[in-house]
């Protein structure tokens, strides 16, 4: 038997991650317990050694339970630990970030999640602030280098849907024929065949989705994404 | 007082590298204790609550009595955790890395360290290869993109010298003009004033250093240092 003194506290904690109106949205759930119940944090919860086979198993469940969610791109996105994070004493969250399209959202419809523009997030509880400007930093830094935006997407999209991803997260515009080379470089999305769709006032677009291989495994291009050339 | 089935074992385990003769060397220590006491694995060690700020304190701690290096370039890699990876029950590994010139560790001159070849090291006890090669994988791939190399460089280098290394964690010829521009963007190294070195038969190079402000902070680039352009 060991103490709790002795024994740090492993929780797993998610930034779960939307795109709506070309704004990046986090959730985040209402406390069911103290310490600071009632309060609304990033999701996340003790690691159940008799249940979990890892940390993602863990992760896995938790996003289940709580978002409603099955498989969204999920990834670790780095380690917080220490003495003062959390008022039951040192601790351990494993964090992990998943992004889902705004459809998966909407049809699982939980009212248990409030989803929050990132850019409006200026205070949450514990160390959650820095856990998520980490993760959204982590999110645009790899949209520079890879396929990863191309998990926000609806299972069918244009690529001028999917270059306005690249761009809100960027917060740049890119030129389209560069975007367009390096998303073919990327070999990660394919045409629906015979799918065009009326695309506001323009000409119909022809319809991409994800190419089944590349559901849970990212792509990465050799030069930034945003360098004209 | 919670049982050690309830909760996971937190331990910190390091992978420290080093280059030798255009070689990759890790760093190895024999346990002294069991399970596996007197086999070599990656040196860690658990969480020490009241005595760690977090987990890159413990890595410090443990960096410092298992190799007596005090400030070598040092990060978080991943954690690594699960009911499979340790006899012992659940466990969580909060794994670091660190980059040492090898000048610092024949200075130290530890008895107790076994460097060798990453390359040459095709079996480790629990799960340290995969945390191993983990870490080659991530340094190689920082090197496409980053000033991590400089980490392993002595105290004074030439540019010829830096490219070395970078040519051998990447495991190819670079073009010489290229890697000096995009060395020169990374901002990390500045002229040593008036000191150039005999570099074997040639005419002496001029000595670069790293900038003070880089000590800890890796610069990142815009394009594959790799690619010719």
């Amino acid at each position: 038997m060991i103490t709790t003194q002795q024994q740090p506290c492993v929780t797993v904690d998610l930034v779960l991650l939307t795109l709506k109106n070309d704004e990046l949205l986090a959730s985040l759930v209402k406390r069911d317990h103290e310490p600071l119940a009632g309060v609304w944090t990033l999701p996340g919860g003790r690691v159940h050694p008799d249940e979990d086979q890892d940390a993602l198993g863990a992760a896995v469940r938790i996003l289940k339970a709580k978002a409603g969610l099955t498989s969204p791109y999920l990834e670790q996105l780095h380690t917080f630990s220490g003495a003062h994070r959390d008022p039951r004493g040192w601790s351990v969250s494993i964090v992990h970030y998943a992004l889902v399209p705004y459809a998966s959202v909407q049809e699982r419809g939980n009212d248990r999640l409030w989803w929050v523009p990132v850019e409006e997030c200026r205070s949450l509880p514990f160390d959650h602030l820095s856990i998520l400007r980490l993760a959204v930093a982590r999110v645009r830094s790899k949209t520079l280098y890879s396929s990863l935006p191309v998990h926000l997407m609806p299972k069918t999209f244009s690529l001028s849907e999917l270059q306005r991803v690249y761009e809100v997260l960027l917060r740049a515009p890119l030129d389209k024929r560069t975007f367009r080379r390096r998303i073919e470089e990327l070999d990660v999305v394919e045409r629906v065949p015979g799918l065009l769709q009326k695309d506001g006032a323009h000409r119909p677009a022809q319809q991409y989705r994800l190419k089944p291989f590349r559901a849970h495994a990212l792509a990465t291009a050799d030069s930034n994404l945003a360098l004209r050339a």
